[in-house]
């Protein structure tokens, strides 16, 4: 198999709350042809792309709060999106709210990401570890962001997988601000990091800083990729959604830690990048060749609790 | 005391093999002048900053080695240094290479850098521990880099001192392109991060990043800045110095992660930032909160052998 992956970023822009997953799937497989048609192997939709970013909202009926979580996947919603890919022999990633029962019949809640294979099965599921925000309902907000009582830590670790010729990781939205995040996904040679995110461009407990969103966004997954070598793939949902405005700037980020191409609106669209993941051996085996450099024995407070 | 601290960069340019430690700290006094009359309360010279950078050659005789290195700190040549601070009323941090005796009376060998009070103590010491390059000669390099060869990892982990109003810790050149010192530093809650670097344009193992030194260090320090809501102060030996290049681009950085001031020569040069060192709170309360949003159950990975 070649080692040069041609892969899409698919931003998408605002999901109104009122917008149905069948409608988001139908843009979806609209970004999907196009980036096909630009010869993409593999397609990168964002964290929760099915439904508005639901966790803005304090909903204190369960039944509310489920009505934005999958209990399948795919779905008979989501179905057109994988039978799309299969046509097009397309790998995709994307991100949504997962509802399931554990070994011991406990409903668990999870912000998860699955890579799907262009033959239509999961090669790779995450859940979501680094939780922003807050759980309980803080009225002082223009708006909440109730991840941490929406969703559970991920219990899956920051696994990577052997998959489209080469080692491919995932994180989501928060997790790319951690580098604990990358340099895990790192120590086990991942050359491509998947994630998708919703940022808002306000952030209320610290709002002077609104207008660095986004350096803070592409300076948290540039250095991710050079420290780690890796090809990062970010990817927004963008715009104005139910009176929050989200950044975009969506990226394919080189293991140099160079933007090699970034989304310049706000709205659906693609960009396509021909990434070479032999070109992680640069970085990975030189200024970051851990076995040479890294220093565990001295590290031992990243692991004590805070 | 006023939790705002004016802080100097002071870049060196080159220095000669020939030019002796007197000469350079003549240099470095002319300096700390200037950084005092533009009201320098702290005033951070680069990593091995009283002699040229020694491991670019492979030297066979310890006597040509030990040439290079402190066996007192102040030394007779680094006494006028102290005095100038003290008189000025300044504090002060450089590298320089240090040779030393330990409890065992073993001879050790350590890149250090100290961070010296306004009475001439010494508040705070460091002894590089990510070394960079290669501990054997390797002809085919146009020139060597041989800290693995001349000095030991460092055996005092990352401190971190109360100290000029705040809390400071420092690292040295490569450690700062790896975002576990950044990380060990925030833990402890290092509001201030001083280091030194001695970069060269050229990379032998990897020559097409060269176009990228400067980019590649101020995107590590910038998101060691923001990642841990700290100051970082890092300060380049610059310009060509015995045939080789090295990178200026010495910068003050707040703990937002954006550059505050940044040297625009490969000389003596010297640039003056007031810090608040509140601002810290910005960023440490919030987006890396590290008691709310860390997640070490889940990074053991960071602290296993490679």
């Amino acid at each position: 198999m070649s080692r040069n992956l041609v892969i899409a970023a698919a931003q998408l822009g605002p999901i109104p709350r009122a917008e149905s997953r069948s409608s988001v799937v139908i843009r979806m497989m609209q970004l999907m042809e196009k980036a096909a048609s630009r010869g993409a192997e593999l397609v990168v939709f964002p964290e929760l792309a099915l439904t508005t970013f639901f966790p803005r909202w304090y909903l204190q009926d369960q039944k509310d709060i489920d009505a934005f979580f999958e209990t399948q996947m795919p779905s008979e919603e989501t179905q057109p999106l994988f039978e799309a890919a299969i046509r097009l022999g397309l790998s995709f990633s994307f991100g949504y709210a997962e509802k399931t029962q554990d070994a011991k019949g406990e409903t668990r809640r999870f912000n998860t990401s699955v890579l799907v294979g262009p033959s239509g099965e999961v090669l790779l599921k995450y859940r979501k570890i680094h939780l922003p925000g807050h759980s309980d309902h803080e009225i002082w907000r223009p708006f909440q962001h109730l991840e941490k009582r929406y969703f559970e830590v991920g219990d899956l670790g920051f696994p990577v997988a052997e998959a489209l010729g080469g080692r491919i990781g995932m994180c989501i939205c928060n997790d790319r601000r951690w580098p604990e995040t990358f340099r895990i996904l790192g120590l086990q040679r991942a050359e491509l990091v998947l994630l998708g995110y919703n940022t808002p461009v306000h952030y209320p407990p610290a709002p002077d800083h609104d207008h660095l969103q986004d350096f803070h966004n592409h300076l948290s997954m540039q250095a991710g990729a050079y420290q780690n070598g890796a090809w990062v793939v970010g990817v927004a949902k963008a715009g104005h959604e139910e009176g929050c405005d989200l950044i975009g700037g969506s990226c394919i980020i080189a293991p140099t830690g160079e933007i090699a191409a970034k989304c310049v609106t706000l709205g659906d669209e693609v960009i396509v990048v021909e990434c070479d993941l032999d070109r992680c051996r640069e970085i990975q085996d030189n200024i970051f060749n851990f076995a040479a450099h890294r220093q565990p024995d001295q590290y031992g407070l990243l692991v004590e609790k805070a």
